[in-house]
């Protein structure tokens, strides 16, 4: 931690500060510049320190020199974390493909999607049985009866699935049915679910809050991992900004990014990133050439009828299509998709 | 719903837009421009149909005419909400102060705050037992146990008390202690959370999320209102931006604008819309200029020794100052601050 | 500056930095923490040196120490500068309040408008001449001839006047008619156009740019200052965020920063900071509250019929209403509007 | 344009907009619905009419139905522009790679790196010789010296080069010198520039800025389509948000979508989208997938030496291989980076 006084700091506030992190344990180096003297504070990576000291007399501001994320930085652990999602792997070679509709609306519904996805080359079906919703008054989900409905087209398919867990009380029922638990943007900072899903040690797909940094983000995983749950994969879904015309603004540099702090896979997530799926494609295709681990796409057979985002929802000829075009730009980057 | 159609749409495109609108029971008006058509369609104000429309082939955009909050809103309820808070009335002529530490950090800390705020002129106290922490190594707040120093406070002050929930489990616990129960900025869509307040039927403070829409936070207000839960405040505490020197970008204009779209009172926290204690005291009386009808404000003892947000506390003395400074606003525009 | 190596830098990179440093002139402090070393350049503040450093092997991230700007900082003038603008004197105890038309749209209107806005206690008309418009079609301003016009308004009520100027080769011009240069949000960081006013010895409004942090706009004056032109006022008229409500997020903060920060006056602008007159009120009580040191309203006779900005401009009569309110916020925050 | 009335709105107040509108040379649609009546207006497209709508006694808001660009948008020319730079031709099949220093530092230095760049693959050299820098203290370029030396390079090594101008007095000379004029992201709406560049038909690069919105950027290259210079390329170089891990955050789904909206080609700088030389090649490939016409990237044979722009600027060696990984990508997507 860096200290930086202000201009008219005082002998005695320097002194404050010095005597106050050797009393915290830490060792200390004073820089004093033509204009203002710089305290270098070393040791005891305490967090609570930094508050503190920005509130000492005469301290302009507080630099942080450690990155606040431990198990999940490339520091902790440098080559890539990968592990099995059913008969494939996550994080290595293989890119990861995730398919399904937003909401499961009804039996028939998601098991003619799981097929078609399955079909055009999906490796695991995505689908909401309880789902959040901005309107108190739109449709919630079907809750359990939706996770019986996946667990069968599963069972039919062969797929494993992912789906969204909301509140932790759901944590130990979604864990019977589902194979991958979605934590959402909208709950990225829920640490009661978060600390719930790190125990429950079932593989996670975290999404990055709509104003999240990538440094908080990361913290996130960091709840979840310190629970001895390392099977983490942080998903890019877009962020909030001025630009209106798509739903959101996806962070392409984030994979880059998030992939060089970080050991873990990273999945990105073009439906929500574009909100549009006339962009989906393109959104989809610059993700694998930016280094993605794999894709979440919402699929829909008749998005026109969808209960929720049908308008960034893909028909399934167009999936199928997609997969063929991501198959080419795999290749191009040293990975693949596999059958 | 106004269905504006794109320059390319085909006369049986148009057809298909009318013929599903009329079988979902509305009203169609049809205008044909020289580069575009557009179909107004009136009536059952589904939010599904949204997104259904704007997947039908032709359609270039779809543009909502009714608000989608409704017992929120100003045309729900023409006059502003006011209810009892302790011996204090929210809503009204009145303005409400609630001021007190970030989090609870032992019996004497939270007894000695209470008492100084109280004499400074607050209504409310303040303060976390349950602590939303970006890491999962930070302190995480005492729990019950500081529920009961607070209650412990109440009972020597008089002061109710605001104090966070985070989960919907713990709800019922918190609800036997505070008066008022606070919904965190990273919680504000947490939607179990939100009808779990909502059945409590306790005053709530909504806190905006920081990068959520005016309207999307009184759509959050929404989920505990349809539970007949009617003491509701708003919260703006500052929204998330590219201007890192403040910790957050105070959304002055946010509080005039609820309370032009709605009748709940609106109550601004410019200890977190600012971060940094040097500027809250201008952002306090700014709120009350722009029409807020109460605040938040941190105050600790000892904000160098804080466990949380020292930097942006405020000591007892700078906040009793402040109290005497915003009551000369507070008569300037009307209102006033009572003992 | 402060070197931050990276936990891989080897003894060879940091030397390499050490010697690069004191090369330039600079001392050096070296600390090995157990995961990172830092290294402390003092003296020789020249910009360049950063990213050079950013580019050493082994360098994780540089910190700057000192502030980019110097003229326009607190620390090279520790007093508030003020400097008179007609009978007035702005960035003193006294609120300047400038008010009129988005543009000059006809001789009868500017000089109505003139007469009215004087009447009801403004000091300094504003008016657009040479108007920056998102669209080549729409209207562009009356050029010289709006010029003339607000000469002839000056003439007849005694106002000094401020208006835009949008081009290096247009400053002679303008400095013949207007008594204050107005630096467009868009042109903040047109930087041929900053070293012609700086120049040009004119009073300077610089506004800021919709997406500048406070920091890039404070440099920005010391563009202008650097010529030895120090009548600069800085002027906060709101950011672009994700909230769409309103025009723009009137950043309430900044007024305090610059002021602390900075010795320059701060003027805020309610009119573009919100988009809309409704909300111009609560704006503009909101701003002097937190300390700006005048306004610049926009004001027209018949807004339904403005050629520009319409929707936020007051009529003379909600304008004069407005400057009593503000009246009373001055004086309960110390200051004054004088007639 | 299509007028939505309060629900309050009285019938003499929908008979204004309607008798405005009629006065107005407009066709108009009135639709009651139960909460609020909708007035669609047709015809006349003066974009002055939409505020004056908004300012009526009332109206609620306003909803435009045409896009405000004309010459550049796809309804205007269904397909893409393409136009040649030197022996290569960009908006078709080809991939145009310009490469070069962010400035021209000296006569050795752009002359090495313009061979360079050449044998690596690039098609057009980049370079500056007037620079925007955010301190008045900072090195601002060699200026004509500058341009002379791109020229010599040209002459050795065949490249076109492509360079910033700044004012608009400084067109002409540029336009001596330059094969293509740089419109920088500062300058995106100093329209006297716009119009400058316009008049001049010389090939524009029209950066987007930093927080301008899509439309607005269009917009933008209306003003220089509007003068009849057709040879416009749009120039994707990444936006402001509220993260800062990376400099700026590249608008990936903005490529897809200006192609979308407009025949114009589209180029992107990932080297200003990413701000670190780490990130470069992810997002020149993400680029190239998502449909962009081309790229623009920083390249410094010593960038630890680079007088500006140093941390972002790839070595020529990491160039030729980046080259060589887009040519995969390009092929990938039916495209091709030609020698």
């Amino acid at each position: 931690m860096i200290v930086i006084m202000n201009p008219q700091a005082t002998m005695r506030e320097k002194s404050a500060v010095i005597a106050w992190a050797e009393d915290n344990g830490c060792t200390v180096h004073l820089s004093e510049g033509s204009e203002r003297a710089v305290i270098g504070v070393i040791g005891n990576g305490r967090p609570l320190l930094r508050e503190q000291a920005e509130m000492m007399a005469g301290v302009e501001r507080v630099v942080p020199v450690l990155k606040p994320f431990k198990i999940a930085s490339r520091e902790f652990r440098a080559e890539d974390s990968s592990f099995p999602l059913g008969n494939h792997t996550v994080g290595g070679e293989e890119l990861i493909i995730m398919a399904g509709p937003c909401s499961v609306e009804s039996r028939s519904q998601i098991i003619e999607t799981a097929h078609a996805v399955k079909e055009a080359g999906a490796h695991v079906l995505r689908g909401g049985a309880f789902k959040p919703r901005s309107s108190p008054y739109s449709f919630q989900g079907l809750g359990e009866e939706g996770l019986q409905y996946m667990a069968e087209a599963r069972e039919q398919t062969g797929l494993p699935f992912v789906t969204e867990v909301m509140e932790p009380a759901l944590v130990p029922l979604i864990c019977e049915y589902a194979d991958i638990l979605q934590i959402g943007a909208r709950n990225m900072q829920n640490y009661a679910l978060l600390h719930a899903v790190g125990k429950s040690q079932h593989p996670v797909l975290l999404k990055r809050g709509m104003s999240s940094t990538i440094e908080e983000w990361l913290m996130c995983a960091e709840y979840v991992l310190s629970h001895g749950n390392t099977r983490v994969m942080m998903c890019e879904r877009g962020i909030r900004t001025f630009e209106t015309y798509t739903r959101n603004t996806f962070d392409i540099n984030a994979i880059a990014v998030a992939k060089h702090l970080s050991h873990l896979p990273v999945i990105a997530d073009p439906s929500h990133a574009t909100g549009k799926w006339e962009y989906v494609a393109a959104a989809s295709k610059a993700a694998i050439a930016a280094g993605a681990d794999g894709l979440i796409i919402e699929v829909h057979p008749r998005p026109e009828e969808a209960m929720s985002d049908g308008p960034q929802s893909l028909k399934p000829e167009k999936f199928a299509k997609l997969v063929q075009e991501m198959k080419a730009i795999a290749l191009a980057v040293g990975r693949k998709i596999e059958a």
